[in-house]
């Protein structure tokens, strides 16, 4: 039987994931997969770790290069995460002819291509499907199951933080304070949450998955991000009132003139599949032509969950090697489409406005929407206390542009104080 | 650029979709699987349908082995469904050297070992991904990223027509007929509907689903099955009362004694993922120790989608003939389970009797479930009219064996007018 060496680089919370896994599993991994794969070795910043994992010292070391150049590493697993020494590792460890398993969003959401070239001109693998909704299979069903589709959109709640946070605001009216607080308390969130509630986290996870989905490169910097720093408690409250959750949704879409893609707390109907996705779970709701709906459900986050997608790629790619069919599905982007601009975007708006209490108000903003041919679906308005009230608007699907340059006529009004928040709804 | 000529058997609905999707498709599999895959011959019984179809009469056989005899033939797609010709096209196609997609859930739930060792045989792929939940990716998933998991729990509602009925009499009280003959009119349910309704097709899907899972061979004679033909109306109702969904479940779960595997009609909390999977929809719940809960969710039957999966395999099979890579993943049955006799299940309880309405019965009834160690979780008395009443116990975890020894006792009580319904439910 083949024997298999790999290499694993990062001993993080992932990395400890994955020894874990192959100490429960490793011997029969051989029975199920014909492969005879072993962890031989390890490197990581902090020594500590070699310690507290109880790894053989001699099998350890500070120095990723030292594992990228053993002769006898055949995988090399790189889970050191970012865009700096992360990206030097794996085109090292490619360009040694060493496959590449990894979880690192950031990287294939930034230099895809450019791996994917290095692995192609070498003949070897790279595997990423822990990179997107951590053990949730996404990118396998994508590049197989579902490869004869035309694959319309592809959606989804793929970060456990930020759905955590909403969570807790919808169910118990926290603000965003408390909740980020209470998620740092649990271990949801880092001490630095900004890629998360930021949406950046979600915009790198989109990219991957509409480069895949629509067979077209799609890199972090093309995709609008709006994050949920800014969402206030009566905004999810509101909102509910009205029919809808409040979700971040990265959002990916086939259209017309390319790809619509973006990341932002979105308002969908609570009958969506999505909107019953709760605390730290994530979804990704892809639809086909042929196949028409589907839903991936799980554990976006987390040791395990993600070291499972981790060890199977590891597998996948021990199985190509011992049968020597490295290479099998390379890069899929076969075609080059454009990214509209988020001007372009139509859909439905959620609008609060902070008003005077006054007669006429509501005539005047919603005149305003009118001269900018943004059509209302439905309009509340709230006493807040004292000699104000919102005025809640969902307008019908319309041009961002218009529904903008309509927020800025109605900001200048002196009977508006402010504009509270707008949002975007997805009529599903 | 390598040409894969397909040849299909049997032209019904999933048929016409697979032509479909190549008829839409076919030029970008070229691209996206750097294979030239064609569908190039056409067999059919019924010769009308080559001409509804519109495929060139040169084309079409009503001889299937012209078809698994024709050298320029590499993948056999077999969607002639049922277990006798499909069985003799499978191995013949197989011994050919071909290899076989099918959508054929009964073949490979009765003889998918033997199917296996002919395709092991001769180094040749099988691959069957249609054969359980239409289009959702779910055999993929299983046997490539979720491999490194050891999988505890696979369990879904994979039967559409009966998903869709119970739906309906959940939402608007049908009985079980007028939901038979409802979905019969929308053409979800075939005109003997025995297949579906007494929970079969789902036995034969979990019987595929738990070999993958557990590693072990389970065939569809394993199976303790059963239907929905005898759930009433008021059932759905009281669980409803009680926060449960009444689901057709298929269940299987890897356990000490080696697997715990049953279709039946189950109590699920309402706040399950799967209770809220309603009408034709299908969804597959995973639990792996690594990966945790997962859920895969989409449309369970219909031409395209079932279509999708079958192309989907055609199209990797086509990559690994490319490269030379087929049999790249086998049998994984490399364990051998036993199966648990349905008696020694432990689990809680629905059991409604119709009693007469009278002091004492209550105290009764309860008595004999306590005489053998049944303990009650809940139970409520509603009246029915006249001198009878429903008495609707829930219990706490308990055995099979002691629950039906109960209910043969209560039976004999001649207060009791009848055993009303027995449903298993799933504490999760």
């Amino acid at each position: 039987m083949r024997t298999v060496n790999v290499g694993l680089i990062g001993l993080g919370t992932v990395g400890s994931g994955v020894i874990e896994i192959f100490r429960r599993h490793g011997e029969q991994f051989r029975t199920r997969a014909g492969v005879d794969v072993r962890l031989i070795r390890f490197a990581d910043r902090d020594s500590e770790r070699f310690v507290s994992l109880g790894l053989p010292v001699d099998a350890c070391t500070t120095d990723w290069r030292a594992v990228v150049d053993d002769p006898d590493i055949d995988i090399v697993i790189e889970l050191v995460g970012g865009t700096c020494v992360a990206h030097d590792v794996v085109i090292a460890a490619l360009d040694a002819g060493k496959s590449v398993v990894t979880a690192n969003k950031a990287l294939m959401a930034t230099s895809g291509r450019e791996v994917m070239d290095h692995a192609d001109r070498q003949g070897v693998d790279i595997a990423f499907e822990a990179s997107v909704g951590g053990g949730i299979p996404i990118i396998g069903p994508l590049k197989h199951s579902l490869t004869a589709n035309e694959i319309q959109t592809v959606m989804g709640i793929v970060n456990g933080t930020t759905n955590y946070m909403l969570t807790r605001m919808a169910e118990d009216g926290l603000d965003y304070e408390t909740a980020l607080a209470e998620a740092q308390a649990k271990g949801y969130a880092e001490a630095d949450p900004t890629a998360d509630v930021d949406g950046l986290d979600a915009a790198a996870k989109i990219a991957i998955l509409a480069s895949i989905a629509f067979n077209s490169r799609v890199t972090l910097d093309q995709v609008p991000v709006e994050g949920i720093r800014s969402l206030k408690p009566v905004d999810v409250e509101y909102a509910a009132e009205m029919g809808y959750v409040v979700k971040l949704l990265a959002i990916a879409r086939r259209i017309e003139e390319g790809i619509d893609i973006r990341v932002h707390p979105t308002l969908i109907r609570s009958s969506h599949p999505l909107a019953g996705v709760n605390g730290v779970y994530n979804a990704i709701y892809v639809i086909g032509d042929a196949v028409g709906e589907t839903m991936f459900f799980g554990e976006g986050a987390g040791s395990l969950p993600a070291a499972s997608a981790v060890a199977g790629d590891v597998i996948e790619v021990a199985r190509h090697l011992a049968k020597d069919c490295l290479g099998l599905v390379g890069c899929t982007c076969t075609e080059h489409l454009s990214v509209r601009d988020i001007g372009d975007l139509e859909t439905a708006y959620y609008i609060r406005l902070e008003v005077v209490d006054r007669p006429g108000v509501l005539a005047a903003t919603s005149r305003v929407f009118a001269d900018h041919t943004v059509s209302l679906a439905s309009v509340i308005q709230k006493a807040t206390g004292g000699e104000f009230v919102d005025l809640v608007y969902v307008t019908h699907r319309a041009s961002e542009r218009s529904v903008r340059s309509a927020l800025t006529e109605i900001e200048a009004l002196d009977t508006v104080r402010a504009l509270g928040t707008m949002l975007r709804a997805e009529e599903l």
